[in-house]
């Protein structure tokens, strides 16, 4: 049935396609998957932390009882009973907030998205940490914003160096807990003085917030949602703490913006399954949160110990790292001569993998600098990895 | 923890966000869940098709056997075996396509969104069929093109017009099979033709066909795809053969394209849930689709036989409506005085509904035109309906 003889065609692809990259760290993982590598690359959570029988237990209750209206479509802002699940999870004594607040997504990643979509125009200021989150500059790079980093120090973003940046900024996009790359948070004072920053300056603030329930301490910090409702959009997600695989994640944001999300994610894909949605909201309406999560924290928590512990046992003088007290990742300043693109080539060579850092700077990118996740690799293996890390690193000094 | 009187946003959402539309048909359904109204609007497929005891044995076996692999993240390009599959499927004798060709995408909306992302700029020249699929005009409407409508009669679009509309055109829109909204199907000679025309033009053909295994006579007409598989995007879903609420589609592109696409998607949500992809790939490996879309095809073709009979007992004169061999859809040209939105609001008011078909026009609307979908509704409301509406209409005469 081929026709004969067609042309090629010759490709032309949008602009905003012609600058599409692959993200660097998919790009490792591909390398590191294979199993002899000891690989501190990934984001990926520790699946001994997924409740697969929970999980096969919801699936089967909410197919065998409401089966032919999980497997329809749905509506596309969600699934009325999550969405009001969420909206009281979020709310505090003195900030309520409401079900049609809450847009549910497919993953964090698509609320990234969306919100370039809809707030985004080409050469519109956009303002991100130093470093940022790679997930989020690569969402946001798709409607070409003109990225602009904020200061930021050991305690995180700097507040006070926002009104020099303010003039036309679209949003400020930011991860208070325990960020990923560096692992550092946002303590009280800096949130309130962010918040209200923002506000006097009237810049949307995007507070992305998958780390702040695996606080190892147990007590998660104030959202800044809660300080200015009406000026913060939050970003939430079931990834962290029950399993990333069913791609669910959700975006709070003032009435007028969300409306215009919820338009947005029509057109990309109609609505995020029905199912999917029916089965977390029936794990998780009757609190398994509140006993999950903290088995999550001390697995976390003493594999975060052990990799410090042998950091502190392996690095050489020069290089300094971050101490984190939740979330997933540690990371690591080199000496400035040392590039952790070439590091990472020898490391994969000794079976060991990381993140360079260069690719989580909007700007001006800090190649001496890597990521490290304590998460998915077990402690011995910790010790192992970070040892040869150690020696590596001691080889270029 | 609230801070005082901060400011309100002055939100400034984006200029492709500016023109955001929620799609006509949501807008409708929202009216019509109620039970007492006779939906002929919604392109839901019937409950009584999904296979939910199936599903359920296969996310029970997914998740006892590999759980874990289920719910961690996955590959942006989708679960291996699934895509072999969709290959083998889509091959033909003389056409092998290949799993790398084979991106997984949430529902095939979501395929419309990559496409537009990656082949639109603002002003680009989109060609669509006169009326077409409101939810891809929606998805490319968010990248601002300058839609053209391509000529159609009762046979479908007529390859020959192309020509005058050839120039700059960055792609081809067009739903071959039991279209969505007309029900409309394109002949044998006419995909060649179109083919061939689309070839020599060096135009990219995108295919849609969700409603292709949807042949009442059984005998599917042969893919454009395996015509050109150089110049011809398929666009799949499993939502109109197995469940739509689950939001898994495929796009079959050629290498370059598929590659952008994919560079996309992980920018848009990192990947489609793998846990569903298991499943569905679960469900279809052994030929269930072949035993389950034969009952389908039987409980749709006995409905829309009691639709057209229907109307041809009570629609008058004037009125004129295609007779589809597959598929969801009916169309109907009511005599060019009678708009269709205001005979919506009395349908409405007599508990039927439709959908106006003014917004499936890309250009110049026909506002004496509807759909009626005949898959939601059982035979004797299909009946009452029609019977309803056929008096609505004299009454205009």
């Amino acid at each position: 049935m081929k026709i004969e003889n067609p042309n090629p065609i010759q490709w032309q692809f949008s602009e905003r396609a012609q600058q599409l990259q692959s993200s660097a760290i998919r790009e490792i993982l591909k390398i590191t998957q294979r199993p002899e590598i000891i690989s501190f690359a990934g984001g990926l959570p520790s699946p001994a932390t997924f409740p697969v029988e929970r999980m096969k237990a919801a699936y089967d209750k909410v197919l065998s009882e409401t089966g032919k209206q999980a497997l329809q479509y749905g509506p596309t802002d969600g699934y009325a009973p999550l969405r009001e699940w969420i909206a009281a999870y979020l709310s505090t004594p003195d900030c309520k907030i409401l079900p049609e607040q809450i847009l549910m997504v497919s993953g964090s990643q698509q609320a990234l998205d969306l919100l370039g979509k809809v707030l985004i125009d080409e050469g519109s200021k956009v303002l991100v940490e130093t470093p940022s989150y790679l997930g989020a500059l690569q969402a946001f790079s798709v409607y070409r914003p003109d990225f602009h980093s904020v200061e930021t120090d050991d305690h995180g973003l700097v507040p006070s160096s926002l009104e020099a940046l303010a003039e036309g900024a679209r949003l400020l996009y930011a991860l208070p807990n325990f960020q990923n790359p560096t692992g550092r948070s946002l303590s009280i004072e800096r949130r309130r003085e962010l918040v209200e920053t923002c506000a006097r300056l009237g810049i949307p603030l995007i507070e992305d917030d998958p780390y702040g329930a695996l606080s190892y301490k147990g007590e998660p910090m104030p959202r800044m949602l809660n300080m200015n409702p009406d000026g913060v959009i939050y970003m939430g997600s079931f990834s962290k703490v029950l399993t990333p695989g069913i791609r669910l994640g959700y975006v709070c944001a003032p009435l007028p913006l969300v409306r215009r999300l919820e338009l947005a994610k029509q057109a990309a894909d109609l609505h995020t399954a029905q199912l999917t949605q029916m089965v977390v909201h029936e794990v998780v309406k009757d609190g398994f949160l509140q006993e999950h999560i903290p088995t999550i924290r001390s697995l976390y928590a003493n594999q975060c110990q052990v990799m410090l512990d042998a950091m502190d046992e392996h690095f050489p003088e020069g290089v300094t790292w971050t101490r984190p007290e939740g979330g997933m990742f540690i990371w690591v300043d080199l000496p400035k001569h040392i590039d952790a693109t070439a590091l990472l080539d020898q490391a994969i060579a000794a079976r060991v993998a990381f993140v360079p850092g260069a690719p989580f700077y909007a700007n001006d990118p800090a190649t001496n600098t890597l990521r490290l996740s304590f998460v998915t690799v077990p402690p011995e293996r910790i010790q192992e990895g970070i040892a040869v890390l150690g020696k590596l690193i001691k080889d270029q000094l």
